[in-house]
């Protein structure tokens, strides 16, 4: 491989990732795990099903790349290409290896069922090529050496190609990596204020290879590799108490540490987000020490009925209302008996707005053993961005409230 | 633009992306935006900020496709070059457009700033491009013809990418789309038994341009364009039970649009989903009919409080059994008044496995007017692919019901 200048392609194939119809996408995992390890891409390129585009693609991939990684086409049936379309790209012929059907048979076999046919075209492989093995499904991966350049042909399964990639490809390829920057994952403040609050620590124009992405849940900054201790330093302290974790801590893993290191306990309240607080916790392992219950509480009557918030409130402010979400915190935490509750009520939209009531208008609540506060927010996006920015608020607030910041 | 071969390619602009830094997915959307209108995309590629590899790229795609999508670099940045790109590979020099920047000047004022220096350079485009007002940010896009393919230069951002896809570029490009066929949705079966099914339907081998996708809220049936209504009826049949909708239909909007049709009301009491099965129907508007409340039981004390779970029973079966699912869903019933509460509980690991409960155990429940019912699952996949699993499995459950196929 071509060390000083390693530089990995993608080649993703497969006619149903053109129109967009997979479920999970093998590209972005690939580019984040390379990411990871320090690795550069250099370029990705999906393709349909076509024999001859793949191999010209291939070939060219190839002789500009140390690594070309090609996911999908690998299978039994007639849309399955690339190792037909690796044949004609390397022109060195074809090697038979009757032992690759064997092992396929003894799969099948293993399951009760008999090998289709169409398996025994996986024998013909590129001359020289080695097999990797596929532990998850039946069609196994393929390495080649073509000069400087290594290629894997993985398979388009994502489980199957996931497997292969972090057994095979990745410590293959993680030598060559360069170390990464560290990332910073900050949330409460839009890109513009992030970048002014570096742009005070490091100095204006930022350095290459810095970056700032926002997602509903949070901004991560991608810090250069080999920046100066002092320097992330003094980026920490200029983000100041909107910085929440590293790497890719999300809120709700912060959260819950915070709270398992006080021994606190937690309920929930919610009516926008309808369950979503209490699903982000729960998505991370061991949360039933922290979580005690939560309430989802869409409807009025369910405010009441579960939270005791007194109907006569909802009518006069609406459920929607800086006194409502108030009455939700301190109902929850009351019901369920636990150290803290968190609460959350909105307008998601598309229906629901009124003139003083925007879709967007979105109120968080927090009640500890300090008492209660409520934040109202107004937030842009769809449905599901503003009920995503509104789970993570209210995860945000209680983050705050922990670390003594407030909110 | 050349008909016959219309024929989209997409080329995604940014070394972010190249990392997998990206929150949301352009190319994905782009993809299925296009599919959706029977627009054929031929290629995506993804590159770097780099001007010279961009113009080659372009160049290249413009030769080959009757339009070429870009997304990403038109910004003020050093970093942004598509522009620059473009001027190079299509080699007609440049216009100067004072216009442009005045209306960013405005947009700038408009929100009390002051244009920064850098979009000053967006006054210069490539010869005769047409600019494309920018409705959600700053920048303009540009759509450039070059023999017989149109090229559209758009932001990266994707709410402003998005705004103007739909405002400009799919209305230009959807005469040109062919339709598409049915698209039909399938929960509760494997890709296996839906393949054998359409079989039985369609005969062997299976239409081209038929695909069958799965992912983990549910399987899709692409059927061909032009599948003949007979066909369509015939798979319809084969599909069965496990056949719940079409087009983009999702589990928890078909429930919700069976239980108001029936004026039907549901409780949900979780534990291994923690509130996912309530939000997923949060997540569609108008469900305050239908979801009275929503319990989250992560916790055995919690179990107990809320629903009326038998400390007992919990001490002598687990937590994770079908007697304690049972009674999850009763008591949800019974707490909420509602006409049916739907229950899950289970393992989804990494932690909490014993010998005789494995990680992707899970049992969903359902109380309803006719008693209580539960089933038990073996889910394969991580914590969050068993969770949404296990969630859309409990969804199905009271569709089932409500379609009067039982579970």
């Amino acid at each position: 491989m071509n060390i000083a200048a390693m530089n990995v392609e993608l080649l993703i194939v497969g006619t149903e990732v053109l129109r967009g119809r997979t479920a999970e996408s093998n590209e972005v995992w690939l580019a984040r795990a390379l990411d990871a390890a320090g690795i550069r891409v250099g370029r990705i390129t999906v393709v349909g099903d076509d024999r001859r585009e793949i191999a010209g693609l291939l070939e060219a991939a190839a002789g500009r790349a140390g690594a070309v990684i090609v996911t999908g086409g690998l299978g039994p049936t007639v849309d399955d290409v690339t190792r037909e379309a690796a044949i004609e790209a390397f022109g060195g012929g074809t090697d038979v290896r009757p032992a690759i059907v064997t092992e396929i048979e003894r799969r099948f076999e293993r399951f009760g069922y008999s090998m289709p046919e169409g398996y025994r075209s996986l024998g013909k492989v590129p001359a020289g090529a080695e097999s990797i093995e596929n532990r998850v499904g039946a069609a196994p991966g393929l390495r080649i050496s073509r000069g400087e350049c290594e290629i894997f042909l993985l398979p388009g399964v994502p489980a199957e190609m996931r497997e292969m990639f972090t057994r095979v490809v990745l410590p293959a390829l993680a030598p060559r990596g360069r170390p990464s920057g560290e990332v910073l994952r900050v949330f409460g403040v839009g890109e513009t204020v992030v970048e002014e609050r570096l742009a005070r620590a490091l100095g204006t124009p930022l350095p290459g290879g810095l970056s700032i992405i926002a997602g509903p849940s949070g901004i991560s900054v991608y810090l250069p590799a080999g920046t100066e201790p002092q320097s992330v330093a003094g980026v920490r302290e200029a983000l100041g108490a909107e910085l929440f974790g590293t790497g890719l801590d999300r809120l709700e893993e912060v959260v819950l540490r915070m709270m398992r290191e006080r021994g606190a306990t937690l309920a929930t309240a919610e009516s926008i987000t309808g369950g979503l607080v209490a699903s982000l916790l729960v998505s991370v392992p061991g949360a039933s020490e922290t979580l005690l219950e939560g309430y989802v509480t869409y409807s009025d009557r369910s405010k009441s009925r579960l939270l005791g918030v007194d109907a006569a409130v909802i009518a006069v402010h609406g459920a929607v209302s800086a006194e409502v979400c108030r009455l939700m915190a301190e109902g929850a935490r009351r019901a369920s008996g636990a150290d803290y509750a968190l609460s959350t009520t909105g307008i998601a939209g598309p229906g629901g707005a009124t003139a003083d009531k925007p879709v967007g208008l979105c109120l968080v609540g927090l009640a500890g053993p300090d008492g209660a506060r409520v934040r109202d927010l107004r937030l842009a996006g769809d449905r599901e961005t503003i009920r995503i920015r509104t789970a993570c608020y209210a995860l945000d607030m209680l983050r705050r409230e922990l670390a003594g910041a407030g909110a």
